[in-house]
């Protein structure tokens, strides 16, 4: 009895990518298709009985290629700010443009684009990150592809939530929804440790956990991540989010630019597959990560382009190329990651660390028919040695392009033939993404006097969390503030004294909101000063959501003021300025279980009566807010203020 | 009255790459072009009258690029052999091959291979470097491109001169044939610092300053080359080049990976042109080029893809992006190299770098016609933005591809149009190549059968003479052995003391022999190291002839070690390895009229009881060695050695 198959392809020179790098030479072997699956690879299958066969011309078949890390939907980003510092290129121009555009819509055709170009250069399979992500799957699934999709999580409001908590929510409908869908794995995505609290890396990794779906994140991208970890925890980044439980799920982790040995053992021990991104790294200057020792520490590292904004195209060959050279130039070895392996990363170590390699990354029977027909008589690959058996393997990643792949299948279906793509119209997909690219370029021309782009600009802005939660009150003089600071009721973890030098920049457009300079000076139990602090306050216009009498505000940047006064005068251009001196005492206590700023003020400049208390807390999250709110009233009144004491003005905006 | 030329091209963004980075958007400039060059660029152009007009259909019209440095014939060695340490590479592969297949033809075919990849990858123009440099210059002007022609001149014999005197004079005949052909610049090569004696060097900047061509050379390609320089000369190497009066001619240095500050403004005052080779550099494992430092100290640095044997390609897209990325992975800096300046390096700096500035580089009139179109309207380079003025360069840096050239024009002519090649015919040189590409490898799969033929390709062994006479015996102590030396039976030519470090490696097959690296620690009577030598031998599998009880041995090879044992170990591949230590003292003596040497050894490792004593002779008559074991047999009795203390075996076989 013979066997059969739906398809049978002849005449490749087959690279399984399997454990032990099979290959069999054009004619020795074939690979034989029923439905989405593998059924035979090799000698044996030449003997397969196919309702079709097709003829492979001697090309080369190997896995569809496995993008291990990208944002799909950034196509439409692409090129539109480069060569720039990572902050101004982020929070400059990435977010904002972010902020306007990103709907579903937008997702669902920079998904498009993106499946168009990885398909036309052999992936078959990607993982994703992004907003909308419920989006970015139905375009992949339109398209044919194979990915994982990761929704993402952040502690600021995205264009998709409001709060991390709307996020997860999200998250959690979407893991639901597809589940069980045969080409897309759902995942949740906390964006990155230093944007996410560690309530919500414990909230992902347990709704991963759940449902058994992989975790996408960022680790570790740049040096600063982790100088900010060791000095806010006093440990690197790694062993950090292992301490947030972050490891219970199956993570994928790109980057991992700036680890050591101990936190590779660390992730090889959690399962945790890596993403390592070659050029975006540098493009970036993020740094290079050290493949070698993680591919050494047995880690399963696959190849990711990263987003097409930061890249700027989604070549998968570029990778491997890259990949492969970087690692020997930057070990001064030039034995290290040899082509073989490199091709192994962007196959079967991918898959494995997207923690999908139970279907697809080799041609092994049994795997989803994820494949590629690869033309290696080319002319930039002529001519061809057959002497060493690792040749083909450096063809193809030495000197092979993405343009040489010919044809392209995932889950049994072909994307591509004659490198003619089959489930896509370009055309419409570049018409619509032109239309986009006229709009955002619109939307940044008339940003270009916006202050906060230019506070931006000169680099160091931070986004404040998003909700100051603040009350003040102008109270006779400060017995009673002193009384309760001093007793039961409140327990004071830091206290600090200063005199507070404020300038603040008015603008024309109230829209532009105002930005302050301000100069602390430091004052010891001695009544001298130690020290100094510069810094600068950018506050939205739309600051205002009133909760009784407090106060709960958006859109605040904070910037170090690495600059004299002078400067940013010059630099912003105010309209007019203003000025505020003022003595602060200052305590951060728990009161009721919260943690509660009081600070104790009396106004030199303009000379104002009285003294003043503000009380106030942050937070990522409005429920939060609300019920710190509560917390700020009731110490409030403990102060012995009434509602008429209430102050809703900044001191700037006070009468003198 | 209107203005005539014999072509213009109009709707093209065309790009100058001019000082000021002149740009006219589509349909707001033209190009005029008479006979070879260049009459109009930019509006001004747009209202000659033309014999012909093209539409360029919106397409990045730009200057041809420039290749900076190459060695165009080794298309027909690309991918030979990959992922292997930079000696092993060159001594194991490349150089062997070379002496056997490297002629005329072989030169001809593959740069005309080399040259219908670089058109196809947008290059005009290249800086070569060869033997048999005439047939380089042939196959490039034939494929209508221009290029500075490097003649090679090494200290060694090449595939094309027997002495350097030989190299010398076919460069001067080469650059009086070739001083005034309106494409090819020809130029000598002075191959290396390191491969050139200073006579060389100076002898190649008398003939570049005689004629005023071009010097092409490597400089600085890798950390030992420096360290070797300073070992040698007490400098680096730029300094050291400058004294032998280099920089008397006009320099294109290659590489430049390891030069400080002060080595970068000599390398300006001399007015040396530079050619970075990212790909290169990072896969020989050579390091990364000051780039960024070069480029700010006003330095003329080109790009080059180096050999398509280390690249495996001759993408210049593929340099102008990892160049530009390179630099900010490893300055830390995203902001350095930016896209526009990247594109300089491949158009206006190369030509510059190459002395060739005044003809081709950028888009001016007066400069030869030397100009390519680039379609940007791709699915990967979609969309567009036109908000920053930069977004052009960056779409080509950081997202185009070789493939996205549509036409080629150099000197006036197309060289290629629609994507298709007018001067060369690809399918014929592609199956000359493919013959090639055979007799290589059946040259190598049949060295690499025999350890033997693979010493030899590596240079400097020799047979030694054919019978080595030899007994060994192990005694108790060495007393009566001192007795005897220093008694009157013998008389002592010479004595020696080492400790000797025996690396052996085995292989599968016995028939391939055993190969011994061997490193001597000689020791003087204080017992300090004072020279060390290390060597390899090759013994034949077939020692064994016995006379008595003393051995005849036959296929004795030697080589100098010059590498170190990893590269052997990388090179040879040895199945497992044995190490032997011994103290071995050693003496040349007379007896009975003849030369025998006696060796007494205490093997340390592994730690044998007793001494050794070995005593030998070797010779290349039959006769003479049944002579001298007579000999032995007698000198071993007076050692008070009898038949049961004889050792067959060698240390290496001896059980621990």
């Amino acid at each position: 009895m013979t066997n059969t198959c739906d398809l049978l392809l002849t005449n490749a020179t087959i690279l399984t990518m399997d454990e032990r790098y099979t290959r069999y030479a054009a004619g020795a072997g074939a690979v034989a298709i029923t439905g989405d699956s593998l059924v035979a690879v090799g000698p044996y299958a030449s003997h397969f009985t196919a309702t079709q066969t097709i003829d492979c011309g001697g090309q080369a078949l190997l896995p569809g290629l496995i993008n291990a890390h990208t944002h799909a939907p950034m196509t439409l980003l692409r090129g539109l700010a480069d060569d720039l510092r990572l902050d101004v290129w982020l929070l400059g121009y990435m977010m904002p443009v972010e902020r306007e555009f990103v709907n579903p819509d937008f997702v669902r055709l920079g998904t498009g684009l993106a499946c168009a170009e990885m398909i036309r250069s052999g992936v078959t399979c990607f993982a994703d990150m992004y907003y909308y992500e419920a989006a970015v799957a139905e375009a992949t699934a339109a398209a044919g592809m194979r990915a994982v999709c990761g929704q993402t999580v952040l502690k600021f409001p995205t264009p998709d939530a409001d709060s991390f908590e709307d996020s997860l929510a999200l998250a959690r409908d979407f893991i639901i929804t597809w589940k069980n869908h045969p080409l897309i794995v759902p995942a949740v995505s906390p964006h990155a440790p230093y944007t996410c609290t560690p309530e919500i890396l414990h909230a992902c990794a347990a709704l991963a956990a759940e449902f058994d779906v992989p975790l996408h994140t960022h680790l570790s991208e740049t040096l600063l991540e982790v100088e900010n970890s060791r000095r806010d925890y006093g440990m690197p980044v790694v062993p950090w989010v292992k301490k947030q439980g972050l490891f219970e799920a199956k993570v994928l982790a790109a980057h991992c630019v700036h680890i050591d040995e101990g936190e590779i053992r660390t992730l090889k021990n959690a399962g945790v597959g890596v993403a390592h991104n070659p050029t975006s790294n540098l493009k970036l200057a993020s740094g290079v990560a050290p493949v070698v020792a993680m591919l050494n520490a047995g880690l399963n590292v696959g190849l990711g382009t990263d987003g097409p904004a930061s890249n700027n195209d989604l070549d998968m060959f570029t990778e491997l190329h890259l990949a492969a050279i970087l690692a020997k130039g930057i070990t001064n070895d030039p034995t290290v990651l040899p082509a073989r392996q490199a091709l192994a990363m962007a196959t079967r170590l991918g898959a494995r660390a997207l923690h999908i390699g139970h279907l697809t990354g080799t041609l092994e029977p049994g795997k989803r028919a994820d494949l590629i027909l690869l033309d290696l008589a080319t002319l930039h690959n002529s001519p061809t040695f057959e002497r060493d058996p690792n040749a083909i393997y450096s063809q193809i990643v030495y000197a092979a392009k993405s343009t040489d792949v010919t044809a392209v299948m995932c889950n049994g279906r072909w994307l591509m033939r004659d490198r003619a793509l089959l489930t896509l119209d370009v055309k419409d997909l570049q018409l619509a993404a032109g239309d986009y690219a006229k709009r955002i370029d619109g939307f940044l021309i008339k940003r270009e006097e916006s202050v906060l782009q230019k506070l931006i600009a000169i680099g160091g802005a931070v986004e404040q969390e998003s909700f100051e939660v603040q009350a003040k009150v102008r109270l006779a003089d400060d017995a009673k503030v002193l009384e309760v600071i001093a007793g039961d009721a409140v327990s004071v973890l830091r206290a600090v004294h200063y005199h507070e030098f404020d300038t603040y920049f008015v603008f024309d457009d109230p829209a532009q909101g105002r930005l302050r300079f301000r100069e602390d000076e430091f004052i010891n139990a001695q009544g001298e000063v130690t020290n100094t602090r510069t810094r600068l306050t950018l506050t939205g216009a739309q600051r205002e959501q009133k909760a009784g009498s407090v106060l709960l505000s958006r859109s605040r940047y904070l910037a170090p003021a690495t600059h004299t006064l002078r400067f940013y005068r010059e630099y912003f251009k105010p309209t007019t300025e203003r000025e505020i001196e003022k003595d602060r005492r200052r305590w951060l206590v728990v009161f009721q279980g919260e943690e509660l700023f009081v600070n104790l003020d009396r106004v030199s400049k303009p000379a104002l009566p009285g003294v003043y208390v503000e009380i106030k807390a942050r937070t990522w999250s409005r429920r939060d807010a609300d019920h710190k709110a509560v917390l700020i009233t009731e110490l409030l009144a403990r102060l012995g203020a009434t509602a008429k004491d209430t102050v809703q003005e900044e001191y700037v905006d006070l009468p003198a």
